[in-house]
């Protein structure tokens, strides 16, 4: 049995982590894009309810109790046609939400868990937001799934046609979103921030084809330099492209580093990673292959570096800076970044989702600039120049 | 004499405030329209030298030590022809800067200063930042006038053709304009934030005619409504605009708060003021005074709440309020505000001048909603639902 009960008021349920009630207004929208602004939406919050058993579907049972809530698509749904890429998509980013929620609890030094909000959205489909704020280890630490379809407004298929889709000019065409993506931005300034966000897309033409793609991207925000660090994860993120395309991982470093730029101050947001877009190719299963590679690579390339620094003592200096480049990521994140300004134009989003991306706190000085010779300054070098880690 | 001098590093010359080296690079951009995105460039910094001496023309001595810096323009030209409209609105916005650097320098009870930057634009022009950062009273407090001259691209002049300007289609045009405008963030919640703007615009059409309007605007951002507060400052204005022209204030009132929404939040950043422009009737001399009138009415309309409240008693909650306001502060600035939003995006825009208008520190949390009858709540309703004042 599948029930879905609407819970009033902060309750915690089942195998779930405490599930509180959206207070946004009705969605009327949609989200496409990257970052957090994925396909979310406001909606009330729903939770498995006491009665819920997990489904069971020609004798196969799907344990949804390993995710953050109960999927969005109907779980009988999901196991009775399991080879349906939107299907495999839904239970590859249910697996990364909830595997990487539970990594970061695990860092946490006093149990700190976190919150979750199941979204549904009035158009079809919803979202599952976690978010872990003021933890010990994690100042704010927030990971979102959406499913949605809906029909896609012509100015976006407008944009997609800039980006080279073959799509009909003004038209309204049916599309289906779904993605997993995340910001942690961690309390203390020698842990980096690591952002990503994986996605698949499919939009039906006039003439009634299906055309799909992935897209997504994996990149790091340190506020302190250390290369190893840096070779690490930009290691472990080569190997999971290299796995698929050993043309891939120095594409899509550079795209990565020109996306993620932060153009009126001439500096990159952070030290980058990997970034792409419209991946159609070889075949769909290559490409779902290797998106899940990339997916998968997340907690290695980034929880060592939390477990190493954590601890780290650091005084008044060092989250001072901390919180001046955590207003460059704002500054980013409000400006330049296509999901989040896309997201926010569209009337009805679910804007707390898409600004989950936020840091706790932030800070603006006039004029502020470090000593070139300073820890600070040598970011501040490999920000204004990306260089290679690998 | 007007003798420039190149400042090399932190110095106080004559009667000016602090002067500081700008880092950023030479300008090549230009910018426009509302807030301190209006024509910041970055330059190196000049001040008076310690020879200058203030000019005589025709035996009339101009005090330039009244002001924050030189001006931007000589001050034997600006003496010289004083019926000029440009040089009548620099002489204004020069005094408009330096009367309330002073009036907030009184406020400060540790006697802090603002800091002076005076840059210059190798294209033409000029501008002066004063900026007054971790003051006991104000937090951060930036006060920028800019006077330049230059080429307006087609992108721009598209801009303006949009808005009904008949100016030619894919022409690059000859423009001037100045302005001054400040945003002032307050250390203490009970005293809110006020911005304002006024501004002067001359362009040249493709037949070599000229065509002249002002702009501008003054808002307030309480973090706790006081109505009492509201209302003296709406009345200010409103007396301002009255003597000019008793449509103007219902007008440029509704004009304001359709501005400054936070459109995907469906509240307002403040609780509005006025807000104006394409000014260019019944007059050229009418419009001039009706724009120095609310420029000189933003002293009696903010400071005596300044004054009133900067000693009042607050705690932690009210502090965290106060930040997550600023958060929203922040979200309009770099979202919505066509000023900001179009001097970042003009290459080698002088970004430090624009973006002093950001808080010292902002906030934002997942979900955070104050109770609705809290005095939080209070303020939300009216930000929720813009009301009249007077």
């Amino acid at each position: 049995m599948n029930a879905l009960r609407h819970t009033i008021s902060l309750v915690s349920l089942g195998t779930f982590q405490l599930v509180r009630r959206t207070r946004g207004p009705h969605a009327r929208g949609f989200l496409l894009g990257t970052g957090l602004g994925l396909a979310s939406f406001s909606a009330v919050t729903y939770a498995h309810s006491a009665e819920a058993v997990d489904p069971k579907v020609n004798g196969v049972q799907m344990n949804t109790s390993r995710f953050m809530a109960e999927p969005i698509t109907d779980s009988k749904a999901l196991l009775g046609d399991k080879e349906n890429m939107r299907h495999r998509m839904e239970i590859l980013i249910m697996e990364i939400q909830a595997e990487f929620c539970r990594a970061l609890e695990a860092e946490e030094n006093c149990g700190q868990k976190f919150k979750v909000d199941r979204w549904e959205r009035p158009e079809g489909g919803g979202g599952i937001t976690c978010v872990l704020q003021d933890g010990d280890v994690f100042e704010k630490a927030g990971v979102n799934i959406s499913v949605v379809t809906g029909s896609l407004p012509p100015a976006a298929v407008q944009q997609m046609r800039a980006r080279g889709k073959n799509l009909k000019e003004g038209a309204s065409l049916p599309f289906f979103a779904s993605g997993v993506s995340a910001v942690i931005h961690p309390r203390n300034p020698h842990v980096p921030t690591i952002h990503f966000n994986y996605r698949y897309f499919e939009v039906e033409t006039a003439k009634g084809e299906k055309q799909w793609w992935f897209g997504g991207g994996t990149d790091l925000t340190p506020y302190y330099l250390c290369e190893k660090d840096a070779s690490h994860f930009h290691q472990t993120l080569k190997s999971a492209c290299d796995e698929h395309d050993p043309t891939y991982y120095p594409r899509f470093k550079k795209w990565c580093d020109d996306y993620f730029r932060i153009k009126h101050r001439n500096e990159s947001r952070g030290i980058g990673g990997i970034f792409f877009d419209d991946i159609d190719s070889p075949n769909q299963e290559a490409a779902f292959n290797f998106v899940s590679s990339c997916a998968r690579a997340v907690i290695p390339s980034y929880v060592p570096l939390v477990r190493k620094h954590k601890n780290r003592e650091y005084g008044n200096n060092e989250r001072q800076w901390q919180l001046l480049r955590r207003g460059r990521y704002v500054e980013f994140n409000l400006i330049y970044d296509r999901g989040t300004k896309f997201g926010l134009y569209t009337p009805g989003a679910r804007y707390e989702s898409i600004l989950m991306s936020l840091p706790l706190h932030a800070r603006w000085e006039y004029m502020h600039e470090p000593k070139s010779q300073s820890e600070e300054g040598k970011l501040m070098k490999v920000l204004k120049n990306p260089k290679d880690w690998v």
